[in-house]
């Protein structure tokens, strides 16, 4: 099993957008990805302007899969737009 | 609900006898802790000797409950002697 823990810094002013554009992607990706166990958005209430996706997935093919579906590949340039910095993204595969 | 991704910096010479007492707390808090939705250990395959535990809680009371319990005080301070630095520890609230 593989999780992805995915690192967001969006604009201050964009977060309403990025809110929408993110929960439509969250919500088509449990619908239509296979092997997707799990894709969630989250806050750190420590951090403002902070959005994390937490996602587990059956494999490396079923994630890569999920790279190349449209409704990621087609959000992703808008999100580009909404962000303060880089994002940090970490893979990581499980042990136990 | 809450997910945490504690991230642990172990000496080389250490990992061993860290991933022993990690799948035992891993084990044990699976099985004993109320609200403990998963909680399981990965591998970052890019960080050589760094081992992160990701969790996900139904909510607060859960996760300090399990910060209580007797199998994760037991093995805190065994943990803390294997580490190269001090972790970090980042916890999330879901939004989607």
């Amino acid at each position: 099993m593989i999780a992805v823990v995915a690192k967001n810094y969006v604009k201050a002013e964009k977060i309403e957008e990025f809110l929408q554009i993110a929960k439509d992607l969250v919500n088509a990706t449990n619908k239509l990805d296979e092997g997707c166990i799990s894709y969630e958005l989250y806050k750190d209430p420590k951090e403002a302007n902070v959005y994390t996706i937490l996602e587990q997935w059956e494999s490396y093919q079923a994630l890569e899969s999920h790279t190349k579906a449209k409704h990621f590949t087609d959000c992703i340039p808008k999100l580009g737009e909404l962000m303060e910095k880089p994002g940090e993204t970490k893979i990581y595969e499980k042990l136990v």
